[in-house]
């Protein structure tokens, strides 16, 4: 069992907490996806439920909680996914919820935390300014501050997305995570080393990223200056020093991908599977893509993450024509 | 309990028969979608699963049932869909699978049916052409002939989606069902009226491609010389009267769409959902388009039923820049 935050008993009791919408995701073999790039490749879908991504696992579980205790209030920091996940689960049990974004962030999840019925924030800066900014209002209000990946209900939520691939025998060798706070790698892979130790865990990240993967591999909190990646949903750049802690017990790698990859990536899940995703979750396509030698032959699971995206930019990044139909 | 060919228990029985990977498929409120559509839809998704579209669910049965019997052939005539999921379904049963289409169906799908191992027939003609083609072949090979919607396993496969519409208590006033065969209407159909009656069963069909729907209106069986339509899924011209019969038991209304709704309901399924969906699967949002009165303030179900599409047309369909991003 792995020594990690994470404790399996908790992660099967998440699931009696998730509304059943955000459970027991698509998982599932995309062959014309394995024939382009060489290896048998499953999609676990979290893109089909009423926030478009895996977050809602997670807040489930902390609005449940503070919902339980009678706290009233709660705010986070959000590149957009966890901040529509927790005013979707906040709203359903009537909390008052303030989302801190970057102004820079994708319209969509902001005009969506918005309809949510959330307050939204938005802070001049990229997305670790939206962090001080949440724990400045949570310091102040004096109500609860949701960190991703910190707080130990995002892991928990993330999880049994591990759960549902270790149900039954896996088939697969490989399962590729997006790397971001760390929340999705440390929840699921805190599961398959607890259940299927053999399956290899690998966190993909953005070279222009790469925060947490430095971090991963000189074993110490690596922060960098900035961030230049399309790929909004993992683009931190000071790792929390607990987390990478877990990350260092259940992750066997973590590499980081070209923005070209990305978006080939992307490319590559609208032709060959027919899914419109947000570039984060393109990274496990993108890993792929830049090592097809490392993954031939193998059965790799790739969790598509989210689904969020302008679809402006999202043409612009695919093409308006890819060139052939299947 | 309606008085159709279909039979609850048998429905049930079904279950344990077809491949999870088809079966529990996400069902979820889609807030944006409704917002822009003036009441309340919710998605259930039969596009995330190996062939991409429900037909799975009763060729699994189908399947199942030749492999149990001795059998080792078997022929279908297809639009594309039924096609690939009975080579899927064949192909893990060591069933060798004919398919008959027309040259003239969407790509995407043959290159489908064909890298599933089955072996393809194309007809120089339209579907009722290829279902003629797909019966000589059945009669001079003494092999086991499929007939989509004609073959009660195609309406009890469809079925089960039903069951997992009324799991739990129906919140739906409507349930919107493409209607081409009838298999998915019928099945669908029957379901709710034995367990929620009081949910409207609406099935929808393109004005180009309208002999179910006329028959179904004039209870006797009406055919079309010809059809014209982007829906390739549901384009016949010759209704099965076996079929007919049970849809007029199920059936509260048939309607009729138009090619641009059929259209429009493609873009706002990829604008407001993220959803890349096949015409068909978009004629439930073409029916609200065209009737928003009629649904104003109601919990609609739309199914989405398959996602397979060329991607070149579908990029002419919906537009390259859809004007926003949201």
């Amino acid at each position: 069992m792995p020594q990690t935050r994470l404790d399996i008993a908790r992660i099967r009791a998440a699931r009696q907490v998730i509304d059943p919408v955000f459970l027991d995701t698509p998982l599932y073999r995309c062959e014309p996806l394995g024939a382009a790039l060489g290896c048998a490749v499953s999609v676990k879908l979290e893109t089909a439920n009423p926030v478009r991504s895996f977050k809602g696992r997670g807040t489930e579980l902390v609005a449940s909680l503070l919902a339980d205790t009678g706290e009233r209030a709660v705010v986070c920091a959000s590149a957009g996914n966890l901040g529509q996940a927790l005013a979707w689960s906040g709203r359903g049990r009537g909390l008052d919820v303030t989302v801190v974004a970057s102004r820079f962030a994708t319209v969509a999840k902001l005009d969506r935390i918005r309809a949510l019925g959330a307050r939204l924030e938005l802070v001049d800066g990229d997305h670790e300014m939206a962090r001080e900014r949440a724990a400045d209002i949570a310091r102040r209000g004096g109500i609860r501050l949701v960190e991703d990946s910190l707080d130990i209900e995002t892991c928990e939520g993330a999880a049994t997305i591990g759960l549902e691939l270790v149900d039954g025998a896996p088939s697969f060798d490989t399962v590729l995570i997006a790397l971001g706070g760390g929340a999705l790698a440390t929840g699921v892979g805190h599961v398959l080393k607890a259940y299927a130790p053999e399956v290899e865990v690998i966190c993909v990240q953005p070279l222009g990223a790469p925060a947490m993967t430095r971090s991963w591999r000189q074993r110490r909190v690596v922060t960098t200056e900035s961030t230049d990646t399309i790929a909004d949903g993992v683009a931190g750049r000071r790792p929390i020093p607990a987390v990478l802690d877990d990350l260092l017990q259940v992750a066997d790698d973590a590499v980081l991908v070209q923005e070209a990859s990305i978006v080939a990536g992307m490319r590559m899940l609208l032709e060959h599977a027919g899914l419109v995703v947000e570039p984060s979750a393109a990274l496990g396509i993108a890993a792929i893509l830049e090592d097809r030698d490392r993954f031939a032959g193998r059965h790799v699971v790739t969790i598509v993450c989210g689904g969020n995206v302008d679809l402006g930019a999202y043409h612009r990044w695919v093409g308006a024509d890819p060139g052939h139909g299947s």
